[in-house]
């Protein structure tokens, strides 16, 4: 690393600028930015989707340390098309499939554009009355379009929240879940709590629950199985809170998902919340990813049984064109959030708050900061409306039935669970390998030979998927819905994927 | 509330679209947004600073349910206009003076807007390499910048890691240190552990040890005194520690603050260091507000002794000209942080995490989700160069050199604190309330007179100053460091404070 040298003899020559915020600048280059934005988007097929770079590409390209004088804009934005842009992941290609989509639109740009514009710190009402308004409105909005029910919405008893991630939501629940107990057995009991998943709940909760000091060994993750299409089963989570309890534990909180990560699972959230009932568990339900396809009304039944949950959590920054980040919580009970979350600082303190006639955000989070988010989703909600944004959602579960149908058709693969959302999980299937291959094969030997054909299919460039372990199986994932995926883009993929296992189990040998 | 009819009649007619990121539109309407966008900054002294709104103003302006058709954005940004601008407090006014500036600039603005172009989620390094990279590029040059010893660095044996709040950062660095010393002691004893700080440590400190599971009464705020300008007395800090561990508890996490909210006092790093190092205590160093300006030789000295912490944080939101969100934590020894904050997801598994010689930054944070906010600061350092960045901030520090010496100039007021930033914090002093009121004045009335001169001031709509409250004294914040503010802005400031002590404090009084 170059060291500055604080002596510069520059220092006193170099050029003064006006100030930070020019309004000239921030003109010519905010105009200069967008043509460059708008030519990425046009031109991001030109890249191979997943970046093809070494570990240590940047440090090699770019100085040892900060510059001492001014660079002008135009400099910086050549190094970010030659340097920056080679070395992305490029989520925003028609071709990523990988993970999850991460998707954008025009409004959500321009809502961040917004939020940028202002950089209000809305910590609470007084700090900007506005943003914390326009959160009460949206949030309702929102849950209102997934017919929460009204213990959920501010115009009921409850409130929803706007989160940098599902992690903060969950960090914020689990607080509160584990205040509410504790301070009816004693703050000493904290290494009896435990904690309630599948196998096929996020990291999210194992991560959250150390954070929030539950020891490790508290944690449940429950086994699931392909005949229950890796569900979470009410019968074997009673009967586990049950022997918890029988060895002197406390059962607490309990997380269901709605579109588990691996596969898009749903757990049946009416029986887990009827079992959750019966110990006084808190259920956060979390629709990180499918929660956005339950403004459909032909997707709105799989968060049937929502009322019966404590809190719910869906990524706006998902599958709902907000960018990132935007993870929306609501919660029946908001005085169980603000009791574990609430500070009181003085030089916070205001007439308004003191009135109790205004929401706090400050109080529903982790941190002090936050950003006026809410503009962003108020944004997408008024420039698309319910419907083109249910035709958005549709248009992608369309495409991926499609290529549920394209992986049907070729009697190497097979799709491994039924597809819901716009995920499809496809493997070559065990019975394709032994016919290619005469020595028996063994599930490690059909997984290796999948795992190859996902390399190889990441590795022409031409499009990004990636893979999940259910079940001992190693499955490909394609995920559909980037914004600028279209049919022709799908048909593709499928292309490379065949293009691929040819290489490795030719057609002909059938 | 309304409620959204789930089967539309619209609904087959409704406009399609040709998809949420149609270019042709991005372009047109990003265009129009940078105009937005400009013309707003260079009106937002049109609008009283903070804003005047009633709770509950919006509900009534607004519909009660998401529309179902598409609604252009020139309706959308005339509504942001008429309803949301009203509403809002104008932290980028050249007029506020309250809390501490959220400073943003033409580089971090169109950093915002590369963030959301790309949209990448960079939770390990191969879902973005660049991204990734960038990170510990930023983090090297700024912690050259500001000095830091190369075991911070990871051109050393450190490294840094941006986050979105100091919040996160300590949620982060409390429960390393929390797994640290349970790892020796045993889970069961995290009701045994103890975290210090001041009276003037941020609230973040509580909350935060709440959040990681210590007990509530096991959070020491030591009391501070005027005399020793509001810092963390080491000589304190030792009895405090020495009798806890008396009393069979475990000290483990102390706060140091460079610049604290109420007044800007700087905690003694390295006599507090030495404690700590005697009880084995993981030192925080929160410099949120001042780290920025230690890039300045003359305000180095503020965070020697740093060597001897574990963790240092600072908010590049704040007065580092970046937008919200952007806080810069840099820690000793990376792998504390990772084993506390690690997870193993299988969709997630790649060869080159395998290989270990690349950071993954999802092990560095609470959360799986991260924006791209690498590119913004990189923007930032290299659109104004370490000269630029020098001079923005000097001229803040100036600017508060001069309303200090303003308020000096009036007899009716006294500095409470002495300068060190850009902060000043003065009230109308007791001698001359005293003076102006024969009963005589104690504390009580003292803060009260003072209160009211702050409400009248905010009042006008003009200036909006905060206050805090130290050693029992109600003094008013005047922080100088908004984007725009110019001299002008501050002789007004002062302008606005006179004619309101007038009313209260007629000078002709003297």
């Amino acid at each position: 690393m170059g060291s500055l040298n604080f002596d510069h003899p520059q220092e006193n020559n170099s050029a003064h600028m006006s100030g930070p915020l020019d309004l000239v600048e921030l003109r010519r280059q905010g105009h200069m930015i967008i043509d460059f934005i708008t030519d990425y988007y046009q031109n991001i097929e030109k890249h191979p989707v997943l970046s093809q770079v070494q570990p240590g590409y940047l440090k090699q390209r770019l100085p040892e340390s900060a510059p001492y004088n001014p660079e002008p804009i135009e400099t910086i934005l050549r190094d970010v098309q030659d340097h920056i842009v080679p070395g992305l992941t490029h989520w925003q290609s028609p071709n990523h499939f990988a993970y999850f989509p991460a998707t954008i639109s025009t409004a959500g740009f321009l809502g961040e554009m917004l939020t940028t514009c202002f950089n209000v710190v809305g910590f609470n009402w007084m700090a900007s009355p506005a943003a914390t308004e326009l959160e009460t409105i949206v949030m309702d909005w929102l849950g209102d379009m997934l017919k929460l029910p009204n213990s959920f919405l501010f115009s009921g008893t409850g409130g929803g929240v706007l989160h940098g991630s599902t992690h903060e939501s969950v960090v914020c629940t689990m607080a509160a879940a584990r205040d509410q107990i504790l301070s009816r057995i004693g703050e000493e009991n904290i290494g009896k709590l435990v904690v309630y998943g599948s196998d096929q709940t996020h990291s999210v909760i194992q991560k959250v629950s150390q954070i929030v000091g539950i020891p490790s060994k508290n944690f449940r993750a429950i086994e699931t199985t392909i005949s229950s299409s890796f569900t979470l089963s009410p019968e074997t989570l009673r009967l586990t809170v049950c022997s918890d309890m029988e060895a002197g534990l406390v059962p607490f909180y309990l997380c269901a998902t709605v579109g588990t990560t691996a596969t898009t699972a749903v757990d049946p959230l009416g029986p887990l919340c009827d079992v959750a009932k019966d110990y006084g568990m808190w259920v956060h339900v979390d629709a990180a990813y499918a929660g956005s396809a339950c403004i459909c009304p032909e997707f709105r039944q799989y968060i049937d049984g929502i009322e019966g949950a404590n809190s719910f959590s869906f990524n706006a920054q998902k599958w709902f064109f907000t960018a990132l980040d935007c993870c929306c919580l609501w919660v029946k009970n908001p005085s169980a959030l603000t009791k574990s979350m609430s500070t009181d600082l003085e030089v916070l303190r205001n007439k308004a708050s003191e009135s109790k006639r205004v929401v706090d955000f400050k109080d529903w989070q982790i941190a002090l900061t936050r950003r006026f988010r809410a503009i962003k989703l108020w944004l997408v909600l008024r420039s698309y409306g319910v419907a083109n944004l249910r035709n958005f959602l549709r248009s992608h579960v369309k495409m991926a039935k499609r290529f549920e149908g394209l992986v049907r058709t070729d009697e190497r693969f097979e799709v491994v669970v039924p597809r819901i959302f716009a995920l499809v999980c496809f493997r070559i299937s065990p019975s394709a390998i032994s016919k290619a291959n005469p020595t028996p094969s063994d599930e490690k030997c059909v997984n290796e030979v999948n795992c190859k054909l996902l390399e190889a299919i990441n590795g022409s460039g031409w499009v990004y998927m990636t893979h999940a372990v259910v079940g001992g199986m190693y499955v490909l994932r394609c995920a559909i819905g980037a914004s600028l995926t279209k049919e022709k883009h799908v048909a593709m993929a499928w292309k490379v994927v065949q293009e691929h296992v040819d290489a490795i189990l030719p057609l002909t040998m059938y």
